[in-house]
């Protein structure tokens, strides 16, 4: 008989859920819920959309969560045909940090009448960057105290993960964290509606709750440093019990199961995160081959059988990605991002009329062109850090840089040195982790990247020196939590034992793979030379002038300094 | 009894022919006349347009400065009405080095049926690239050598100037510069068409042919060693009687009186350049008052009561401007041609868009939007290095860096980051005379730009923290020959004796004037810090990726390296 699991990915703007039959990894069926309440950034939803959220805010609303269940699920089976006696596990992967407070018995609190005009009674999603302030006390108080655990995360914690937001609820509003019985992950969260039992996974808590299997979570009295009331936050708040990413969270509960017209009792797999969850998914169960999820921005992640300290890296967490493995993480804050702004922001009409009146994409048009070029040929070298950079250095506040343009200088040929730049950013990643006794042979890509510009991954092949392979499915997250689902069930349910196993049978690659052209390739060691200089200079303290300039920003914008 | 001047501009693509006023320099009539052959830059004008040019080369045919006196003159004339008789003087100016070879009479070489499809006979345009490697020879020679002259050139002559363009025809046409018996500026060649008098004024002799009052030109044996053809070249081609700026060239001959339709024997002021006759027609005949000629690129003219060595102008020349003073010229090789070249390459639709709703320039529209930022705001800052660096590096290797972008970065922006760009580096050229010795108490701008573009008027104000005045006339060097025409002439004739008195009385400044404001300086003095420190960082050796890049651009784009 044949056996389907479902997988759901909860990203940014939407849920997707997906069958996929656990024989050979094809997806039968799909479907893709939008938020109602989307992004929630500047108001709360009405009817309390009087109540104004500050800069930087984002937020959404749990309830979405529980609508994708609701429609996503049923109208993927739908479209598959599959019969629900034929689904032998459902499993998650979420964006994150996104994190909410909730009661004990997992009430949002941002469902309760008297609390939903407080903003910090929602869910904080990944990209609220308001907790900037928390996070610069995390940082200088652990350095200060020396915390062991500071290395594993490049030596900063980020104003997107757990603490810190948690911080900013005790900060700002006392009364929602007092409130709050748990604080959680939104993707342990989903799990426990689905299964009725709170199981916290061991990869959220790794990479954004600073856990490790050897040493827990960081020690009462550092919270206590960090304010007094936070001292018992792990005890309190959250929970000692991590399960490792692989295991089966427990059974769908009656009601869920109702939600998703699927049979109470169906395996359900602890949650998981999307980008690593796409690891197995792009075929990888083992050291030696970097997964990239290209996209907005690029998440680079490894694995390895010992663990390492490698500079930059956004972590590194036993059972973080695979059982048994040391999953490591490292990223590039922006990437298709600086595309997408170069194309809006600095392209001019004729590159507009052409791609009209070739009906093809405004990208496409540029790529091409772009594509005519040699390396070296147009002059230009950048730094990629139009966001910033995160790994390896772990600093927000650089910025881009492009030298070498002159009064021929093209949009395609600088389209083309921002391309390259992110190659070279790849690169400085590649080399910290093989420095560092991590080796990386080859890369397989995913995300939506490598589906749309040909052009960006033969530079990143020539660049890097190294074979990149591309994921067959454009969809690895779902994928991936469908094959954690098929490991939930179980091979006597025809799932699977292992993911190992999963991944052998439901992972595949697509034919296109790049490989690096050995004369282009010198071109770029050289090249990737003059990149390392200007990063080291300008990012490693030889010329601060990024961080003045930013403070010179800061300064000026607030209108003390006459515009003119 | 009313007098009237005539002078005439010779341009790069045509000729402007101006009446004026003695009595107060008002403009009475004007024409422009545009060469028939233009600048000729990719073949010889038919019947011989099967000879093609090589790169970078720029010629243009003598007759065509003939026929701008035969028909701008009489044009210009008409319609102010004056009566010839009126008409006391003629003065000219031209680019500058703008040279050709004639015949012992004065013929130009381009009109011998035998030697015109030559290209080496033609007239070699001020912007004639082409003599590059024989600059670079002339550098090396005269800087093994310890020539003294060479730091009075900012260390470094220009591929544009007389003994590059000299030498090339020499290496390349041998037959043409044999049959040469003169090798004259077009400015000082159109004089001896006026007058039938082979006279050559001190400001081309001094910055474009190494010519100084105390020392003359270069030895003979300096250009033995360059080659040994070349030893006589001031002796049998050129000459040392160098007649100063300020001085009466001769007078009408009857059959330039005819071109015209002036009289013969009306008086003929030696030749001048364009952008150094600006500087009285600019109101400025003393010291500490610097003109600025603002176009496409910069020129600064600035004058001193005593010889100084001001790093990397591009000359200093007694007689050079004023006579009786010290002439020092610098230079920033684009501005105007930076914004141009952004505007055209980089900025989006919707700014066209606008421009094109309402009525106005695109630059308008850049300029509006940029005008609404603080000084800083933008978090960006640039090298204004798009066309490299004149003064005070020298450098045509250096290259355009921009540095402080972000995902939130516009083209109004950058836009006016380019300005600040190019207003640190005329901040640059400031200090550097000052901290010479040689004082710059204010600025007056001539030239297209002050009346187009005000924000960068106000930009530059606030970074050099000086007070800028405007030149009233929009063509400085037509009014500017006309003041020296009144010179010529002489009081008794209607004219004045001195070209201080033709100053005094017809030229103005408009009622326009850009003064610092102190708050926007003292950002704008902090940012001239990190420019400063970038300027020193990549234009004096601390790295110089910007030559490495240009170098492997060099070698990229023969086509050995694959595209793609």
């Amino acid at each position: 008989m044949a056996s389907y699991t479902i997988g759901v990915d909860f990203g940014t703007a939407s849920g997707r859920a997906v069958v996929v039959d656990t024989a050979d990894g094809r997806v039968v069926g799909s479907s893709v819920w939008p938020y109602a309440n989307g992004v929630i950034d500047t108001h709360l939803p009405a009817p309390d959309d009087d109540v104004r959220l500050g800069i930087d805010w984002a937020l959404q609303d749990a309830d979405d969560y529980i609508a994708t269940f609701e429609h996503a699920v049923p109208a993927a089976l739908a479209e598959s045909g599959v019969d629900p006696a034929e689904v032998v596990g459902v499993g998650i992967d979420f964006t994150a940090c996104t994190m909410l407070p909730t009661t004990a018995d997992g009430t949002p609190l941002s469902r309760i009448p008297e609390l939903r005009r407080e903003p910090h009674a929602w869910v904080k999603l990944w990209k609220h960057h308001a907790a900037q302030p928390e996070a610069d006390r995390i940082n200088a108080v652990a350095s200060e105290r020396g915390e062991s655990w500071l290395p594993r995360y490049g030596g900063k914690i980020s104003s997107e993960w757990f603490y810190a937001k948690a911080l900013q609820i005790l900060d700002e509003a006392p009364m929602i964290y007092r409130a709050a019985d748990r604080l959680i992950e939104a993707a342990d969260w989903v799990v426990w509606q689905l299964t009725g039992v709170e199981t916290r996974n061991s990869c959220t808590a790794g990479y954004k709750a600073i856990w490790s299997r050897q040493e827990g979570f960081p020690a009462n009295d550092y919270f206590a440093a960090l304010d007094p009331r936070l001292a018992d936050i792990v005890d309190a708040k959250m929970s000692r019990a991590i399960t490792p990413i692989g295991r089966r969270a427990g059974e769908l509960t009656d009601e869920a199961a109702s939600w998703m017209g699927l049979r109470p009792g169906t395996a359900v797999a602890v949650a998981n995160v999307d980008a690593h969850v796409s690891v197995p998914a792009s075929t990888v169960t083992g050291t030696g081959r970097m997964v990239a999820v290209m996209g907005t921005s690029i998440c680079h992640l490894l694995l390895g059988d010992r663990p390492a300290l490698v500079e930059g890296m956004c972590g590194v967490v036993e059972d973080g990605i695979l059982p048994g493995l040391f999953g490591f993480e490292a990223g590039q804050s922006a990437v298709g991002d600086i595309l997408a702004w170069f194309t809006d922001a600095l392209v001019p009409p004729r590159y507009h009329e052409a791609a009209e009146r070739e009906g093809i994409d405004l990208h496409a048009v540029l790529e091409r062109e772009a594509a005519r070029l040699a390396p070296g040929e147009s002059g230009l070298l950048a730094l990629d850090w139009w966001n910033g950079n995160r790994s390896i250095l772990v600093d927000a506040d650089l910025s881009g840089l492009l030298v070498g343009a002159t009064l021929a200088t093209t949009a395609p040929e600088i389209y083309r040195a921002l391309i390259e730049s992110t190659a070279f950013g790849t690169r400085v990643i590649v080399e910290a982790f093989e420095s560092s006794g991590v080796p990386v042979e080859e890369i397989v890509a995913c995300g939506g990247l490598p589906e749309r510009n040909r052009l960006l991954m033969h530079i990143f092949a020539d660049v890097t020196g190294r074979e990149i392979a591309v994921a067959a499915s454009s969809q690895t997250p779902a994928l991936g939590s469908a094959m954690f689902a098929a490991v939930a069930a179980g091979s006597a349910a025809g799932g699977y034992d292992t993911i190992e196993d999963a991944a052998a049978r439901m992972a595949h690659l697509s034919e296109t793979r790049y490989r690096p052209d050995r004369a282009r390739a010198r071109v770029y060691d050289e090249l990737f030379g003059e990149y390392r200089a200007l990063h080291d200079h300008f990012g490693r303290g030889g010329d601060d002038i990024m961080k003045r300039l930013r403070a010179v920003r800061t300064r000026t914008s607030t209108g003390s300094v006459p515009g003119g």
